[in-house]
């Protein structure tokens, strides 16, 4: 890996500030405020904040650079896909667990609900992100989506997910704001008298800041991405050699396993390739794809059975090569 | 250009929500507010959120895709450098401006200033803005970076202005949520009695939120980068066609005109070129910049002068035909 001194030093740096977003949090709530409980009063609150870092935030960003972490890249990418969504629900659950503290102690306080920008913009980044979740899951995950749509799809899942987690950032600043002007007047001294609840709180707000400045650079370096597997370097079923091109390599090998190495590295080239080519690739997608759900829902009778239909489907017939990596299980 | 009609919707819709967000703050101040004047009370204050959402927020977008509007693409790289760096130094300006009132306003009425998160999140913006402008200018605008230092720093600053940017925002949705939470009590209408300039206000901050999502979308496409320069297409240094590979022709348009493109279209693969070609742009890079400034800085005879001794610097000879683009005016 190219840097990687330098990324393991980003890395460690991303997950002390994460660490230590959390420990503010809890500190916040156990030290300056009343702690937590189900109760519907300020320590049920408090596990709004307490659950939206550790989830929404921290979870959300090691979730973001997981592909990235490169003694992950000898595991296959499928493992990677399923932690990747794995943590990602976690951090939606934890999302919404903290959205029903916060309305339960509104209701039991009697404080309308969805009154301000910081919950208009946090529920809405709630919904997007269950959205990209049951989209992502519907498209990477399964095995139906065809390549077209992948492809198609995958910029917009990367953008979107960088996004919803800028945005949730910038409303957890400004759920800060509203908590500590609310909190901190008479009797107890005003936020703009800066007590060190303030002066902590603000420094939390840096922290998560920071961090997310450092998931982002770490997700968006082109030469920090997870490399195509080894094992899906397969015989080009156009003639070319095993090596060919980098360009054709990268295409096929991402091809057997994921749509995003396509879009996000040659975006510009991949459109230039002709349909015949896709259509190969599609199929022998759907191969592979069948292959690996097949091993986990099906007999092996009726394994070859479906083989041989996607073999002759499209224009193309696949040479038996194909088959290869399925029978070795890639 | 490929999707250039989403391109224009994208941008139109840009531009609308940008005007709209403009509009709306204006409303905001005239309308539910004291107007604006500088006289230390509250319309020297809401001079603050209207130069930040013109500037800081607006300018800046537009500053940021520049590069990027197709019919600009025949216009010389180095006129839409200035005319970036001339809109980036606007909005810092406003900026600046925005602080002096916001400040002025705190002093007069013995408000303590820099107490909140907004506060600090905001100064540390214009700050790095003004270090991104100040750094920019020196290494892109003017002559005397070395390629190696201007492809070096590309992607940071890259990076970085798209961070500020959406840090802005996100400060921005902070500065709503005070002043909605300082103006709206007894006796007026309280914030969480969703008042109309507390829907209207939260109304301006998802404006705002989603003009940037479409700045940052249309600022992060590949395809949608400036292509390389017509003009500056020309003779391969080593003897390679004028044509030569994509990525080839990317690299040498580039290095002609800004190391950025190389950077940010094929950073893994510029990374693999060897160090004679490197050296080669370099010194074609200094022919051209130099070239740039003795138009506008010195005599022909000491153009002359200066151009041979660019040709044999190195371990290369740059061939005649490298000069013809400078005879030209590129």
């Amino acid at each position: 890996m190219e840097g990687y001194g330098l990324f393991l030093v980003l890395l460690v740096s991303a997950l002390l500030l994460g660490f230590l977003s959390v420990l503010f949090a809890l500190v916040w709530v156990f030290h300056y405020r009343e702690g937590l409980s189900w109760d519907g009063g300020s320590a049920e609150f408090n596990w709004h904040p307490v659950l939206i870092i550790t989830g929404f935030i921290f979870i959300q960003g090691i979730a973001i650079i997981v592909y990235r972490l490169p003694w992950t890249w000898k595991c296959s990418k499928l493992l990677i896909k399923f932690i990747h969504a794995g943590l990602n629900t976690i951090a939606m659950i934890l999302a919404i667990v903290s959205l029903v503290a916060v309305f339960d102690f509104h209701n039991a306080k009697n404080i309308p609900n969805m009154y301000s920008l910081h919950s208009w913009i946090g529920l809405t980044a709630v919904i997007f992100y269950t959205l990209q979740l049951v989209l992502g899951f519907a498209v990477f995950l399964l095995p139906f989506a065809p390549v077209s749509l992948r492809a198609s799809l995958m910029p917009i899942h990367i953008y979107s997910g960088l996004l919803i987690f800028a945005t949730v950032i910038a409303t957890a600043l400004m759920g800060f704001t509203e908590k500590l002007i609310f909190a901190l007047k008479t009797p107890a001294p005003a936020y703009n008298t800066s007590p060190p609840e303030a002066i902590f709180v603000n420094t939390l707000g840096l922290l998560i800041v920071i961090f997310g400045a450092l998931i982002l650079w770490m997700a968006t370096r082109p030469h920090w991405k997870r490399p195509p597997e080894e094992n899906s370097k397969i015989q080009q079923p156009n003639g070319g050699t095993p090596e060919g091109t980098e360009e054709e390599s990268t295409m096929t090998d991402c091809s057997n396993t994921d749509k995003s190495d396509v879009e996000f590295n040659s975006e510009a080239a991949a459109r230039k390739r002709n349909l015949k080519l896709d259509e190969i690739f599609e199929i022998r997608r759907n191969v592979q794809d069948f292959s690996w759900w097949s091993r986990h829902c099906s007999s092996e009778r009726t394994i070859s059975t479906h083989r041989l239909a996607y073999y002759c489907i499209g224009s193309c017939w696949i040479p038996p090569a194909l088959a290869r990596p399925i029978r070795k299980g890639v």
